[in-house]
């Protein structure tokens, strides 16, 4: 049988062995490759490019390849298929996985920035009252022919002494280190302790004085990318923080296609896998080398995810989330083993998991709106997270109502040609000169860094610059001509943001009329939902007070372009605040505390929860909203004074 | 390197490579075969006995092996050095693994006796009222678009009104099933039910009708044999039993070098394989099979072990356990989860271990208390437990003293050349003739089973009746001379119960002077452990109402015989009650009933330890009753009758 390998960017090499006649993307998928495809490799996105190396696959004409890049060898890997032996590099572009792991530099301030300020908003607000884990040195008076207790009711008398807890349990993680620890350190110890069923559990024990003796992970799993932070829980100082594309990508861009996957045979464990042992696992263990902490020593796991991110994680049966009446196995989950989800994991680790609210609005979202202050004020607040569904909490400390809408992936650089999340080599600002209609980018990493492609706040920008610029028009077609303009065969339009002999990957990175419609489409989405949330309560944007934009989609977003292109309500951008990664934001104050679990808990039973789709009325709200900026040109003042 | 092959008796291989001058012993220690090697290799007991198959490995002089037996192809595997490839068969009574699993055949009345009539006095005392594990058949509300309510609130909502419980949780194994198996049955379910932290757990669900829905397992782990009984936790019916030798064998007879070899590197975790991997895994295997119950529906596991094997079986740090001041790491242990001790059980099966009272007490005595009645009484009882240590509790409903002896492993066919566990082949019964010495002997096993070994109530009976026939004197040395009386070179005597032509494993079955030494210091330790207890509370055997015999020593204890030499007090017969393996049965008890559970930590609670090695008059006694049936003939006078 052929075989085929592919080399990672990275130079890492992954071999396969296949029948003639599979597809590379098939390929992929056996060896546990993961290709971006969110088209799911119907070969309508044209995200799974790979460049040949050696070997001669099959390749369908495709209309995401063009003549020239098939010339210097790009094939997609969804319409090429094995006819002998093949070796294919997987750029960074298309490599959700392992290369794809990045650990943040957290002395970049940028980094730590909307982070740091939910962490202190959430501390100001009294909700980080109680620690979830507590790390305390004792001291034991050793044992004599008088006193021969054995050793843990020895330890549970001190801990009582100490604590005045009427019940203290060990875990059989400290039961096991117990009696060596104490003699060989003088009968002195730090314990690790956690409340657990009515009790002070001693989750764990070291001897005394080492670093970090208590770390917990915080996690968002959202559909497209992943994204977790290492805490000491003992000061709930940030340790790491990195991100990785969902390894889940290979089945599918959206939740739907996920839980159809999930259904198939064997799909479920499948689907596990993919986030689980290929993604959060390498994660977990770049933070922990990163940080120099052990793996045993994490005590607390905190997720925040959709409801179907949830479901699949756990291993559950999700296709009644995607079938009428839309009822999922669970909103709130008992706490669990970590390591019962998560292998390698210390036996003595716990799982939470932020509660989800309907089918479509999950625990990203309570954490989100717990890292917002929304639930705080007695003013009215709109919270937008923008990820691969957008999803819209509308309410203040008295009621919230939530809806969801298909944005589609966009935001994070999905559904987009050129499009990749924010990592080394993204553009996540641009500027375009009206006359010359040269770009100036920000390109995210090292200083020189050359440009990859586009991610979510870099997308924002270019459709606004574009169409500020007249170089697009309301539908999004090009209107102006020029070097930076090229049509292909078809006359399909793109805008060259920079050229291949600048780029990172060697090939242009462009915006396309196609793209353009499936970013206006993602716009007019989230646009049309927030009309129609204010709509079931009967409030219209003046009587907003503040504007929460939450996602991982760049170095923040300007409110200015994201006005112009229609995406939010033309009000004074003192209104909108944008706090980033809200999920993860959330997921690490409910990691550190159990105040912020309990409040979170508290937050999705008051959730009331929105069916978009049996609104009649959403459809129309859509169609009018996917223009820029509107079809209704009055709902923007600002933004048609500008360009008049 | 040479290839080194054991062949157990049934047939199965298992091969490794060694180098040269390995010894045999040391090879089936890297091979996982587990040979009997109660003296840990040194060469003084000679139950390492294998036979030669192929090679020639050097084998030194050794006393335990003649030249007979060498001659006919046995060779000691502690003393035989690997030469070159070499084969050797591993007899049933040198392997404590694999060919020693025996599943008990439950239509036997003798297998059931004892311990259906323990459950019986148990139900009759009260303690099984509340039932560990509940099933229960409920049918939910299937979803509509107006009640959208997730499956898990679902399940819990149809519970709370069924139970009346205020809290109901879901493990993550039902959590997994539910909503698959929700919409394949009709909405109906079988749940299994505990209590859980205070609330009432969803331990698992099914497919309702399926038969044993919920099973349980009990395990007595001793040093020398572990039995185990497997349970429907729904009705208590005993589905299967079965027994196999302790894998730690080969690591030594007794707790002491047991804990000597977890203290090595790597020895916790060898220990730990070796009664887990090696013994349980595979005697819960075979049960399973019997009985046709998979695995994933055991939800409970109780065990009952020393406090030595306690700590093994957990893998924690023992030591402490034989060094002043004999401090363990525990007495009682938190619910574990048994998926953490023993690899493949259901994560949502529990484990619950009886409470320790000593370092050499533990919860194989407060688990056998439990099974008798002594704690019921207001009248005075004197519990014996006859094991590789004997153990013996003196009290009543009121008070408890106990304390343990090194018995040695005699009562359990340790230290007795031909000695075996009371498993096919073992002799249990014997009676002499005393014109013609001439034995007839009741065998374990099918109609036609020929002698293999002695288990302790043949070995009992052996001793007693050559005594009572003159053929042995009061210090164990024989008297008589006979055609089954033969002597050594040494003129070292002994008896022969069955000639190699009648015996199952093809040489002669007997009982020689160093046997009747172990055995009679093994009967010496246990009445003289009796005397000081009873001293210490100031009472005399007459004021004892009751005595429960206990151990797994074969087919009960004819308790004239036991008088005869010196082992148990002069009394009448009818006050002594034979109770079998009571640890077993008290872990059946404990694994059915939560209110057993509760009970047997009360008995631990209340039991006080007696050390006896810090009693200085215990030496004394000892030597006193090192004679048949003792020094003090006053204290026998039946037996001096009947003798004179």
């Amino acid at each position: 049988m052929p075989i085929v390998t592919f080399r990672h960017t990275g130079g890492e090499e992954i071999r396969t062995e296949v029948p003639a006649g599979l597809t590379l993307l098939e390929a992929a998928k056996q060896a546990g490759v993961a290709i971006d495809a969110p088209c799911g490799g119907s070969g309508t996105c044209g995200k799974c490019r790979v460049r040949l190396l050696t070997g001669d696959p099959e390749m369908e004409a495709n209309p995401h390849l063009s003549r020239e890049d098939h010339a210097a060898g790009w094939r997609l890997a969804c319409c090429s298929r094995v006819t002998g032996d093949t070796a294919v590099e997987v750029p960074e572009t298309a490599s959700a996985y392992r290369t794809g792991i990045r650990t943040a530099d957290l002395s970049d301030p940028k980094v730590r920035g909307a982070f740091e300020a939910v962490q202190q908003d959430l501390k100001a607000a009294g909700v980080m009252e109680e620690p979830a884990l507590q790390v305390r040195e004792i001291a034991l008076d050793p044992p004599t022919l008088e006193d021969t207790m054995p050793d843990n009711e020895r330890l549970e008398r001190a801990l009582a002494a100490e604590l005045g807890a009427e019940r203290i349990t060990l875990s059989l993680t400290a039961l096991k280190k117990l009696s060596a620890l104490l003699r060989e350190n003088d009968f002195r110890l730090v314990c690790i302790l956690r409340k657990h069923g009515g009790a002070v559990q001693v989750a764990d024990i070291h001897a005394p004085g080492i670093p970090h003796p208590a770390c917990g992970l915080a996690i968002d799993i959202g559909t497209t990318t992943v994204s977790a932070a290492l805490a000491d829980m003992e000061d709930g100082a940030l340790l790491a923080r990195a991100s990785a594309g969902n390894g889940q990508i290979r089945f599918g861009a959206d939740v739907i296609s996920r839980i159809i996957e999930s259904t198939r045979p064997g799909g479920s464990q499948r689907l596990k896998k993919a986030v689980v042992e290929e993604t959060l696992v390498l994660l977990i263990a770049a933070m922990c080398r990163d940080a120099g902490v052990p793996l045993d020593r994490i005590y607390r796991v905190s997720v925040a995810g959709n409801t179907t991110m949830n479901h699949l994680l756990l291993g559950l049966y999700a296709d009644p989330i995607r079938m009428e009446p839309f009822v999922p196995s669970f909103f709130r989950c008992e706490t669990l083993r970590a390591a019962e989800v998560i292998p390698g994991l210390s036996p003595s680790a716990e799982l939470v998991i932020a509660p989800n609210v309907g089918s479509y609005v999950g625990g990203d979202i309570t954490a989100g709106v717990l890292a917002s202050s929304l639930w705080e004020s007695d003013e009215l607040s709109l919270f937008i997270d923008l990820g691969t569904n957008g999803e819209l909490v509308l309410g203040n400390g008295e009621y919230m109502l939530c809806c969801a809408c298909s944005a589609g992936p966009a935001f994070e650089g999905g559904d987009i040609s050129c499009g990749m999340r924010a990592t080394d080599g993204a553009i996540e600002a641009v500027k375009i000169d009206k006359a010359t209609m040269e770009p100036t980018l920000d390109v995210i990493g090292e200083p020189g860094q050359k440009p990859r492609g586009l991610c979510g706040s870099g997308i924002i920008d270019t459709v606004a610059e574009l169409f500020r610029a007249g170089i697009i028009d309301a539908r999004g077609k090009f209107a102006r001509n020029g070097d930076r303009v090229l049509r292909d065969e078809d006359g399909m339009g793109r805008y060259v943001l920079a050229w291949a002999a600048d780029a990172a990957d060697g090939r242009d990175v462009t915006i396309n009329e196609v793209d353009l419609d499936n970013f206006i489409r993602a716009k007019g989405a989230i646009f049309s939902a927030a009309h129609l949330l204010m709509e079931q309560v009967g409030v219209s944007p003046e009587d907003i007070s503040r504007f929460w934009i939450a996602g991982g989609i760049g170095g923040g977003i300007d409110f200015h372009n994201a006005i112009t292109i229609g995406m939010f309500p033309d009000l004074p951008h003192e209104l909108f605040h944008y706090i980033g990664n809200s999920s993860l934001s959330g997921a690490y104050a409910v990691l550190l505390s159990s105040s912020a679990w309990a409040k979170t808990e508290e937050l999705g039973r008051c959730m009331m929860y929105v069916e978009l789709s049996n609104e009649p009325r959403y459809m129309d709200e859509f169609v009018s909203a996917c223009f820029l900026p509107h079809t209704d040109h009055s709902l923007f003042p600002t933004v048609e004074k500008e360009l008049s």
